[in-house]
C-alpha cells in the first residue's frame, strides 16, 4: 500500500483551493437550477471532499479513462451526481463537457439524474438506490485484492489501486450496506476509503428523527478503521484522515461533518437544500456570500488549470505502463494473462474445451457444480461463492480454498448469510473487471438480492446468479423457501437472462451462455435429480426454446403435431411423459423445452414459428411456478399448468402430485384441450 | 415494566428441569428423524432457552391462544421449528398435538418445516427467511408500545406484554435485521428481549469463516442493552440475564453460547447437526449419553405436568381480565375501543363516512394523502409512515406528531432509509393487532421490501403499501428510480392485491378496499397530476376493472365497441383521449379502467365478459410499465403499449412522449389493429 505525498497543488494558495471548491458548488447550483430538478445540497456540502480526492489523492487519467490500475471512485450517494459530474469535468475528462453540465437531467444527455455507468465512461458504477454503491465499492476492493494476489509479484506491484467513495446517512441506514460492511471488515479489505457525508439531514428532516445510532462504533464492531473529521472545510484534517485511512490495513470509514447546501444563506443545513433547486434568489445570495460574480456555468481559467489532471494523470498512467513493461519482462505469461483478463476482458480462447459432457441423472444444481469445477482451472477469472449455502448450491471449487483475510488466493468466497450484499458486491466485482463473479443462494432469495440484480441488468454486468432449489421440488422446507412467483418476476426485468435448464446438457449450455454474453444471467436449478433428456440440436439452448422431441403415434411417423407441450427445467420430463401417453392415444405431440424466454423472444419470427407453429393452437405450458405471463407462449387457446398459490411443507413428490405436476395430469389437460 | 418472579417451577429439582429440556431435545431428534428432513441441531442447542422462556418467563395461556395481553414469542431462526412445536406442545396448547409432531413436515400437518402462522394459532409469525423474525418482533413491540400509550391509564396497565425471540447468527447477518435493530434502538423499544443462539456454526462451517464482527458492540452502537451468557445450560445465568433485559428500558440482546446438536456425541458442535436428521445411530448414542431409554416421541408424565401452562396461563389471563373489568369501570369508552380494535379487529362502523370525495386534478399520491388525513381521526388504528420520503409519499397525518422514543402518542413513524425493515416491521405490527400499518416509499423500492411483501401475502396480513412515483412519470431521477418491471413482479405474488388508481375517486376506493380486505395491498400512485375521470358505477374499483366509458362516433350512439382500450393509473386518460380520436374516425371505442388485475380475475366470467366482450378481439393495453403478462387481457390479437426497456433521466413529459405514452400513439396503435 502506497501513501501518496500530496500533489504540489495541495500547497497552492488557500484562495485557489477555495475558488476551486466554490466552482464545484456553483456548477452544482447552476445545473440543478437550469434543470429545475436535482439535489444541490450534497455537492455543495461535499465539494471539499471531491476537491481533495480528485485533485490530490486519486490516481486517474482523464486521457485514458479505463486505465486498469486507476483508483475507483464510487459516489454511493448518487443523488449528489452533480458533484461527480463537476469533478470529472474539472479534472479534464472529455465527458461530461460543459454542454453536458448544462443539459443535466435532460433527454439524451449523459448527465443523468443519478450517475449511470453506461452513459459516462468515467462513472464506475450506477448509483442512486441507496446502499448499493457502498457494496459495489466493496466488490471492487475485493476484486482488486484478488487480482493483486494473482498477479503481483515481488517488486512488481502492478495491481496497486484503491477504492474511494462518498457515502450518505441514507446509504448507512440501508441493510445492504450493513451486510457488505460486515463482510468487508471480516475480509479486511484495506483498499477501501469511504468518506461519510455526515450532514445530520435527511429528506424528512434532521437525522435525529430516525438515525441516532453510533455509526463509527458500529463500523468499529465490523472491524473497520474509523475516524472523524469535524469540519469538511478543514482540508488539512481531511487530507490527514485520508492518508491515515490509506495507510491502515482495514477498510476505512471517515465521518466528515458537512453542512448540506453549504453557503446558502437561508437553506444551508436544512432539508430544503436537499432535493430541489435553490431558486434564483438563494443562488444569488449564495454566490454573493462567496464573492462569486461570474456568469452561470463559468469555470475560472486558473481553477481549470489547477484542477486539470490530464498531465498528472497521464504521467501516472505511463509510469504504471513502464512498470507493466518491466513486469512483462519478468513474467511474460502473467502479463499476457493480465491483459487478457483485465485489459481485454476476454475468455480464454479454448475455454469451451473444458466444458464437460453431463448425461447422468442428477439435479441441475449438481450439474452446475460439475461445470464450475470442470472449467475452474481454465477460467481462473471465475470467482465467487454462496451466501452460506455452498454445499446446497454446489458452488465450491473443490480444493480451491477459501478467499479470506489471510489468504487472497482462495477461490471460494464465503459471503455469509448476506444475499443482498453478495449480489451488490458481485456487481462491483464485475464492474472492476478481471474477474467474472458468480454468486449463489436459493432461488427464493432472489427476492433478497433483487435491487442488486436489477442493477446488474441496468448496468449490463456479467454476473452469474446460481439459484438453486428452484420450485416446490425443494420440498419439506415449505412455502417460505419454495419459489413460486420468482421466475416471472425475474423474467420481467429488462436485460436479465433467466435460464432454467432441464438436464445436464442444458445446464452446460446455460453456463456457456451465461459466461459468453454481456449482461447478467440467473440460472434456476433444481434440488431434485433429473434424467438426461437425450440428444438435441447444436445451439438449441442458446436459442431459448427448441423442439426437444416430436412424439408420433405408432405407424404415423412424421405426423404434424396436434398439441405442443412446453416445459422448462424439471417439468420438461413431464411433457415427454405426457407426449408418450398422448401418442398411445393416437395423438401427435410436440415437446418444446424452453430454458429461456428472453433468448427465444430474441429469435426471428421464422424460428419462433418453427418451434411453436402458429396453426397449432392447442398448447400446454408446464412449469412448477406461477403461471404469470405464460399466455404469451400458449395463446388464447392454451392452458397453463402452474402454481396458483404458495407451496406447502411436504416431501417434493407429494407436492408435485397434489399440485398437478404429474404426467397423468399434463396428459389429461392436453386431452381436454383436444376435446374442446 | 414488570419483572416476573420466577415461577415455583424454577425452583424444582434440577433433575426435572434437565429431563424437561431433554424432552424437547428428544422430540426434535425424533420428529426430524421420522420426517427424514429438518434441523435437529438448533432445538437441541436452544432447548434450555425454550424451557426458561415458556415455563418461567412468558405469559401465555394455552386455553386461550389469542389473549390480547399475552407475551409474543418469535422464533426468528425458523428452521429450528421443532423447538417451537415441542415447546408449544409441552406447554399444553391443543395444537400441535403429539400426532402433529409425528407428522412434522408432512402434507396436511400444521407442523410445517418452518413455523407458519396460518397453520397454528400459537405461532405468532411465519419465519424462515432469515432476519424477518427479528424485524417482525420489533414491529410487535412497536405496536405494543403504541397501544400502551393509547390505552393504558394510571393504575390501568392493560397493555403490559413483551416480545421474546430467539435469533441466529444468520438472522444477525441479514441487512433487514440490522435496519430494524437500528430503528428499535433509536425508538428505545424496551419491550423486546432477544436471545441470540450463538453457536459459532453456520451451514458452511464455523461462523468464523464469514462472521467475525463484534455483534454485541454493534448492538451497543444501536442503543441496545446487551449481555452475554457463557453457557446456555447455566439456567440461573439465563434467568438473570432475561430478568435484567426485561428490567432495562432499551431493547435487549443476550448472546447465549450454545452447542448446536447439544449432546450428540459425534455431531454436536458441527454443521452436520444443522440441517439433516442425526440418523438412528447418532440418536441412539445421544439418548444413551443423556440417560434416556424411552420410546421415540415419549413425554414423561412428570415432565408433562411440570411444563403444562394451562392452569398458570389461565390464571394469568383471568387476572388480566379482572384488570380489564376494572379498566372498563373507569374508562368505559376506552374499553369499548380496545375491544373493537384489539379483540375484534374491526373497523369503526361508520368509518366510510369519513372518506372524502376527491374530484380535483392532482397526483394520486396527493389524493392518497388526502384520504389518510380524512380518515385518520375516525380510524385511529391506522398507523404508519414512510422510509424518509414522507413529503413525497404524502403519508404524514398532519398535526399527528412523530412517534418517538419520548412520545408514544405521535401518529407518524419515521422509519428512516430502511425500506426492508419498514415492511417487515409492518408485518409484525399487523400480526400484533390493534393497529393497521401503512408504509411508504417509491414504487421502485418495493424491490427492497420484497421479501417482506411476500410474507405479508403468505401470512395474509393487512399491510397497506403506499408506493408512489409509480412510473417513468417520476422523470429526471432516471432509470434507477423509475419502476418498470415492478407492477408485473408484484402482480405475480399470490395473495397480494395491487391497485393502481387513475384519479381521486379510484384512489379513495383503493384505500377503502385496502382497509376492508384481509391481506396486503400495494397502492401504486403517481408523482404527476391526473385529471378526474368523471362518474363511474358504484363498486367499480372493487371489481378490479370496469367500463369507464364507451365512446361512440357521432350519430351512432350505442354502437358496440370495435376496440377496447385498457389502461391503468395515469394511462387511463390516454385511453380516453384515444377513444375520442377514434370516435372522430367513426370507430366505437371502449375504455376500460383496470386498477387491479387480482380483483378483476376474481370476478365471475359473466362480469369479465361484460367488461371485455370475447368477440371484441381488437384490444390495446396501455401501461407505462413492463408489458409482461398483459397478454392475459388483450389476447392473441391484442397489442400492449408498454415499456420494453429501462427508463431514462429526463422530464416526465418528454419520457411519456419518446416511449409512446401519448394519445396519438395509442390512437395509432388502435387504428393499426383495426386495419389488420
Amino acid at each position: 500500500m502506497t501513501i501518496l505525498s500530496p500533489h504540489p497543488g495541495a500547497r497552492m494558495s488557500a484562495e485557489l483551493a477555495q475558488r476551486s471548491i466554490d466552482t464545484v458548488r456553483t456548477l452544482a447550483m447552476d445545473a440543478v437550477q437550469q434543470a429545475n430538478s436535482g439535489h444541490p445540497g450534497m455537492p455543495m456540502g461535499c465539494a471539499p471532499m471531491a476537491y481533495v480526492l480528485f485533485n490530490e489523492v486519486m490516481r486517474l487519467d482523464p486521457t485514458q479513462v479505463d486505465w486498469p490500475d486507476r483508483d475507483r471512485f464510487v459516489l454511493s450517494a448518487g443523488h449528489g451526481s452533480m458533484l461527480l459530474y463537476a469533478a470529472l469535468h474539472l479534472a479534464g475528462f472529455a465527458r461530461p463537457n460543459l454542454d453536458d453540465l448544462q443539459h443535466f437531467r435532460q433527454w439524451g444527455s449523459p448527465t443523468a439524474g443519478h450517475p449511470e455507468n453506461f452513459l459516462l465512461d468515467a462513472v464506475e458504477t450506477t448509483t442512486g438506490p441507496l446502499g448499493q454503491g457502498v457494496a459495489n465499492g466493496i466488490g471492487m476492493a475485493l476484486a482488486a485484492e484478488r487480482l493483486a494476489a494473482e498477479f503481483n509479484r515481488p517488486g512488481h506491484e502492478i495491481v496497486d489501486h484503491r477504492v474511494y467513495g462518498i457515502v450518505s446517512d441514507g446509504d448507512l441506514m440501508e441493510g445492504v450496506a450493513a451486510e457488505a460492511a460486515s463482510l468487508a471488515g471480516h475480509l479486511r479489505l484495506g483498499r477501501l476509503t469511504y468518506l461519510y457525508d455526515d450532514n445530520a439531514i435527511t429528506i424528512d428532516g434532521r437525522t435525529e428523527i430516525a438515525f441516532t445510532e453510533d455509526v463509527l462504533a458500529r463500523f468499529d464492531a465490523y472491524g473497520w478503521h474509523t475516524q472523524r473529521v469535524e469540519d469538511v472545510t478543514d482540508l488539512d484534517a481531511l487530507r490527514a484522515a485520508i492518508a491515515a485511512a490509506d495507510a491502515d490495513e482495514r477498510p476505512s470509514l471517515i465521518a466528515v461533518r458537512t453542512v448540506i447546501g453549504h453557503g446558502a444563506p437561508n437553506k444551508a443545513g436544512t432539508s430544503k437544500a436537499h432535493g430541489s433547486p435553490l431558486g434564483p434568489d438563494e443562488i444569488a445570495a449564495t454566490k454573493q456570500a462567496m464573492g462569486w460574480d461570474l456568469e452561470p456555468f463559468t469555470v475560472p481559467d486558473d481553477v481549470r488549470d489547477h484542477l486539470d489532471l490530464s498531465e498528472r494523470g497521464r504521467e501516472r498512467r505511463e509510469a504504471w505502463e513502464q512498470r507493466f513493461a518491466a513486469y512483462r519482462e519478468a513474467h511474460p505469461e502473467l502479463a499476457d494473462e493480465f491483459e487478457r483478463r483485465v485489459v481485454r476482458g476476454e475468455l480464454p480462447a479454448d475455454w469451451t474445451d473444458a466444458l464437460p459432457t453431463l448425461d447422468d441423472k442428477a439435479a441441475t444444481r449438481q450439474h452446475s457444480g460439475a461445470v464450475i469445477n470442470a472449467i475452474a482451472e481454465r477460467v481462473p477469472e471465475l470467482f465467487g461463492g454462496s451466501a452460506d449455502l455452498a454445499a446446497s448450491n454446489n458452488t465450491d471449487v473443490e480444493g480451491g480454498g477459501d478467499f479470506s483475510a489471510t489468504d487472497r488466493t482462495g477461490r471460494n468466497v464465503r459471503f455469509g448469510v448476506r444475499e443482498h450484499a453478495m449480489a451488490s458486491i458481485a456487481n462491483g466485482m464485475a464492474l472492476h473487471g478481471g474477474v467474472i463473479p458468480y454468486v449463489a443462494t436459493f432461488l427464493i432469495f432472489t427476492d433478497y438480492c433483487r435491487p442488486a440484480i436489477r442493477l446488474s441488468a441496468l448496468m449490463q454486468q456479467r454476473v452469474v446468479y446460481v439459484m438453486t432449489h428452484d420450485s416446490i421440488g425443494l420440498g419439506e422446507d415449505g412455502p417460505t423457501h419454495q419459489p413460486v412467483e420468482h421466475l416471472p418476476a425475474l423474467r420481467a426485468i429488462p436485460g436479465l437472462t433467466v435460464l432454467r435448464p432441464a438436464d445436464g446438457a442444458e445446464t452446460v449450455a446455460a453456463w456457456k451462455l451465461a459466461l459468453e454474453h454481456d449482461g447478467p444471467s440467473v440460472l434456476a436449478l433444481t434440488r431434485q435429480g433429473l434424467p438426461p433428456l437425450g440428444d438435441r440440436p447444436e445451439g438449441a439452448v442458446e436459442r431459448g426454446a427448441y423442439v426437444l422431441r416430436d412424439v408420433h403415434p405408432d405407424g404415423d411417423e412424421g405426423a404434424d403435431p396436434q398439441v405442443v407441450l412446453i416445459g422448462t427445467g424439471s417439468e420438461v420430463q413431464l411433457c415427454l411423459g405426457a407426449a408418450e401417453q398422448l401418442a398411445a392415444d393416437g395423438v401427435a405431440a410436440r415437446v418444446v423445452s424452453m430454458p429461456s424466454w428472453e433468448r427465444f423472444a430474441a429469435q426471428d419470427q421464422a424460428y419462433r414459428d418453427e418451434v411453436l407453429p402458429p396453426q397449432v393452437r392447442a398448447r400446454v405450458a408446464v412449469e412448477a411456478a406461477a403461471g404469470f405471463g405464460w399466455e404469451r407462449w400458449v395463446g388464447d387457446a392454451g392452458v397453463i399448468v402452474a402454481m396458483e398459490r404458495f407451496g406447502a411443507s411436504a416431501p417434493a413428490e407429494k407436492l408435485f402430485e397434489v399440485f398437478g405436476f404429474t404426467v397423468e395430469h399434463v396428459t389429461e389437460v392436453a386431452r381436454g384441450l383436444l376435446r374442446a
